[in-house]
């Protein structure tokens, strides 16, 4: 059988397309960025999915063919590298498409330029004077942590820049994971990482509530007041505690879920595929539940992180962690028993050098069954009788870093017809040196020295629905106070439910307090019991939209953080909030916001949802050293979809492993049951 | 050693009590309502229990008395009952207190009273003249459902009155669960409860959209066009799915947690109380974390549930679940392996029958540890090097059953300092009859015949707060966007957090646009790190409020369902957010809206918070025959209370039961490993 067109691109593909390019360039160097799957248009998709779900695939059935977005810089002499999209047909090992993008765009960084702000700082006298001035403590080292470079005030060129956020690492201890984040440095270099030198060194503000904005003119000894903050087990002061016990989560009689292919789930009713590029991670297509679609894609879009501290430089710490450096790209390497419990199936990813040579990128997503408790019970209160069901979920998770911060992404399938899709927000919290004893209007002192500014985490989950069919439309219901009425509404007890249709591509808001529920509804087909048409719903969180001022950078890069629902007809390759380029970028260009101003229609066609949700986080002392994580869910639930609760065949057998506490015979202290 | 203070009232204790009270009233039949503990007043409870945070607690030490409150009618000869509270101490067997309640009130209802309902119904030829209308199919049986009677039309002498939802089950199945709310009948028999008659049937309306809002005048052959609609397993069509592999969850060395005395428990540096009373249920009292005191006392206080339906007489379809009737009496008896999974722990509740005989409510709480998933997480992207926890919580949990509906309550704690509440929402939704072919406004149509009624759910939780102390303030924090100000916010990314003290009790609410968080603060004591005051901090969830009309019946009972947080200073007694009335009530009268009219000063005071937050149910067809649980949560966690995360000293240990899944060997298929 052939590989299915969903399914993550492989190394042996990914080598025929690198080598595809490699024969169009000649005379000139071809630095690779990403090579991974161009997924096929939706209109061949739908044809291909068709014969698949009525089981009438042959070999000879028309097949999308395999593709390669192939992304790399063009690096001739003396010039600035030119960057190139490519889209390679792999079956034929034919270049279908052929992209130079302008100058006016960055490419997404990759890990190995992060390398050339490491070297340049080496090389720079700039910096290496700077840096000579702060006097760091005996058995302290310096840690440059590379990061893209927000902010307006760009050469004309628009020439490509990273900076660096320094750290001192004590090393007296002899543990490389020592948390340097402790000990922040006010100096930040910055890199043209075409000429790979360091062209500027930002001082930076350490003041508190009253000082002026400005950078600081003297920065020796600026770490005498850090304190160490360590959060790797050896070296927790006081040692980890002990009376922890384990719980273990066994499957004796193997996983409810099957794989085939590398990518088919099928699951309790639900059948979807995975795959994972380095932008988005992983990516759920194709899902049905019992034989009928739901949605045609669901991917995280993009986030942003924007720092609220007004002292320049700081306007410039604005991460997009998916347009930026991909998701991906950063995703962890799954540890078995650590990320997941139970019985675990890991999917692995492609990532290529430079060079374009790929190798697998192992467990970037792991899929396990879990137990959230009660999913329904009714106990006749007559007969005793309880019927009892749990509530198991399917989950498929990945969890990137980003240099000090972590998210954990998931999405869950219940039994019950749900999706939920779910954020923790963890690591380590993004921080700056302040002077003793002193607290600031802009963050929180969580450290001797450590001030962890505010910032807020914008994320974008894009939903493509395909309710019964690709044909959907989008409705708000809300419910309302009714007026007092003595033929409607005698006892003023009634309130009424109001639906408005959204016609046109649009932006939209949470109004949690008129309960304001969205709906994706097939309008060609009604459920049969209540007659309403079938649809899934979901509540957009009503979470505090991206705060900075109308007109400022951080407000211009980020557009889809102005709304919590952006409602798109779909067109092709239109798959990211902020846009294809977000490095570097001065204006969201080609995201939600551009997209809606089609004013398309969008009843009874091809529609795209972007679910938009995040955190204002002005850190607590108990994000530090390593923040417990928040949880953020959207939930997607079927809403007269099924005739009923689709859940209500799930077995209520009682769980033979669970145990009785016998707390008289002292089993708790002594661990003996 | 002496039985704790807040120990939940033993059985002996009950009968001592019930002694007492017999003992004070002669010639007259005393017929029980509730006894259980009158929890000590807070003075006293407060030096006993700095003694024994201080480990000086002797058998000497002065301890507050033990004292039963005892709920009672007294009956005489051709009047109406008079209903009293007494509070008996049990030490020294003497009544202490002793009221006769007025008769604008009415003590909550007991599950005898239903009986009532029951036998009248049997006895009333009124009734038996309305159900002979009906015709029921051959093989039904007419089953009616007691409920607490809302509602304006009261006679003038404040009578006690029930009401019955009624049904029809087929019995032709022989299941005595056979699902009868899928059968609704359009009567409902009021009940004089004092009387035992039926005064009244009421005729309801069974008409769609345009039909009037008038009770139906002939009720034959109502229920031919419903449909069967089963939830226990051995009748559900289709039977069970049978692809759901068991988890396991095993806790080979034991739980973590260690219960002393029947109501201590210990777990992870927490250290709390667990009681258990009628009408609250499960109760947390005096939680401490590693030492420092944290809350006095945690409860669900009350919950209301309007429904919407303007046709009379359902306004009078308005549950209070915790006043009316008593989340403890309706608790489920919980059943290992079912309810929850693992190692557990169960509290028994005592409840008392009409003779005030006293009887143990076995495994009214359950107590257990649970893994949810990753806690905090980072890695060195520079080492490779991950630390990963993962998030475990002790779980105390109870369940409730009121006629079609359940709820299941849970206080979470977790290794972090952070306390969730949580609500689901399940069972069965309360529905009435609909003719063939019709939809409503009112709701919606889940099977044939049945409209599942919009309705609302709003539940109040109170929070006695006691951060390092009891004398807290509470402020809200908000973060809003800055003017551009080139000397202050130069580049415009610049949020203000402000801050505002709540200095008078007061109703407030959610404010999510502006990221509003509450805190409660202990303006005496600063977190070293920071400089900020301790704290613990609650979002308050922006659920929609009450929607009923003001001046209507269902607004004017509830008053505390206008507002999101209500802040008041303690006093004795105040426990329940709708006042200790609320049967049959036509406004809350000692709720928190009264509470907050004392304008009492609420900064560096003994406060208490109240977070009222729900669900606006405009139910599904998924929602039948039993709904997926719906859940919410109130996340209460510190917020520079610690100097650091507290679960940084948890293990990261790799947990060695997972197992990975290959699925090359089609182990998923055939369930080895």
């Amino acid at each position: 059988m052939a590989v299915h067109p969903f399914r993550t691109l492989s190394v042996e593909e990914t080598k025929i397309a690198r080598d595809v390019i490699l024969g169009l360039h000649h005379d000139v160097v071809v630095d690779f960025r990403e090579i991974y799957l161009k997924e096929p248009n939706k209109d061949g998709m739908k044809e291909y999915l068709d014969l698949e779900h009525a089981a009438k695939l042959s070999p000879t059935s028309k097949r999308p063919p395999r593709l390669a977005k192939c992304q790399y810089d063009v690096v001739g002499k003396d010039r600035i590298p030119e960057y190139h999209e490519s889209v390679v047909d792999v079956d034929s090992k034919q270049r279908v498409k052929h992209e130079v993008i302008g100058k006016e765009h960055h490419a997404s960084l990759t890990l190995w330029e992060f390398q050339i702000l490491i070297e340049a700082c080496k090389k720079s006298e700039l910096w290496q004077k700077a840096v000579a001035e702060i006097q760091l403590p005996e058995g302290f080292e310096l840690v440059v942590e590379p990061w893209p470079y927000g902010g307006l005030d760009l050469d004309s060129e628009n020439r490509r820049y990273f900076q660096g956020l320094c750290f001192a690492q004590d090393t007296r201890n002899g543990n490389a994971d020592s948390n340097f984040y402790a000990y922040p440095l006010p100096l930040i270099p910055i890199l043209d990482a075409h000429k790979k030198e360091i062209i500027r060194v930002d001082k930076l503000a350490t003041g508190g509530k009253g000082d002026p904005l400005t950078g600081k003119s003297h920065v020796e000894r600026v770490i005498d007041h850090c304190q160490s903050s360590e959060y790797v087990p050896e070296l927790v002061p006081g040692g980890l505690r002990k009376d922890l016990k384990p719980i273990n989560i066994t499957q004796p009689e193997g996983a409810s879920f099957k794989i085939t292919d590398e990518s088919l789930v099928e699951w309790q009713k639900w059948r979807f595929r995975v795959s994972f590029n380095p932008r988005e991670g992983a990516v759920i297509h194709d899902v049905h539940y019992d034989g009928r679609s739901v949605l045609y894609r669901l991917s995280m879009s993009e986030m942003t992180v924007p720092y609220c501290d007004p002292r320049p430089p700081f306007h410039r710490k604005q991460a997009f962690d998916f347009g930026d450096g991909g998701a991906g790209n950063c995703a962890n390497n799954l540890s078995l028993g650590c990320d997941c419990l139970g019985l675990i199936k890991y999917f692995d990813g492609v990532v290529v050098d430079s060079a374009g040579e790929p190798r697998v990128h192992p467990n970037v997503i792991c899929l396990h069954e879990q137990d959230n408790g009660i999913g329904w019970k009714h106990t006749n209160w007559r007969t005793g009788r309880a019927v009892v069901t749990r509530y198991r979920e399917l989950v498929v998770q990945f969890i990137i870093t980003l240099a000090n911060y972590e998210y954990v992404f998931a999405y869950k399938f219940d039994q019950a017809g749900g999706i939920t899709i779910e954020v923790r927000a963890t690591g380590i919290v993004s921080c700056v040196n302040i002077d003793p004893g002193k607290t600031s209007d802009y963050g929180n002192v969580v450290s001797g020295g450590v001030l962890a500014q505010n910032h807020q985490h914008i994320f974008c989950a894009r939903i493509d629905p395909a309710i019964d069919g690709h044909n959907n439309s989008v409705l708000h219901e809300e419910s309302h106070t009714a007026p007092w009425d003595k033929a409607t509404n005698p006892q003023g007890n009634f309130y009424e439910v109001k639906k408005t249709i959204v016609n046109r591509s649009a932006g939209l808001d949470a109004a949690p307090q008129h309960n304001r529920v969205f709906k994706v509804i097939n309008p060609n087909k009604k459920n049969p019991v209540s007659g309403n048409p079938v649809a899934y719903k979901f509540t957009p969180p009503p979470t505090q939209k991206l705060l900075a001022s109308p007109g400022s950078i951080q407000y211009n890069r980020a557009l889809f953080g102005q709304h919590h629902v952006w409602v798109t007809k779909y067109q092709e390759d239109e798959l990211y909030a902020a846009g294809r380029f977000t490095l570097q970028s001065q204006l969201e260009r080609g995201g939600v916001a551009d997209m809606v101003k089609r004013n398309d229609e969008v009843t009874n066609e091809d529609v795209v949802l972007w679910s938009v949700f995040g955190l204002t986080h002005n850190p607590r002392v108990e994000d530090w050293p390593v923040m417990p994580v928040d949880i953020f869910q959207v939930n997607f639930r079927p809403s007269d979809f099924f005739t009923g609760n689709p859940a209500i065949d799930v077995p209520s057998q009682k769980n033979m492993a669970s145990v009785l506490v016998d707390d008289k015979k002292d089993c708790c202290a002594t661990g003996k049951l």
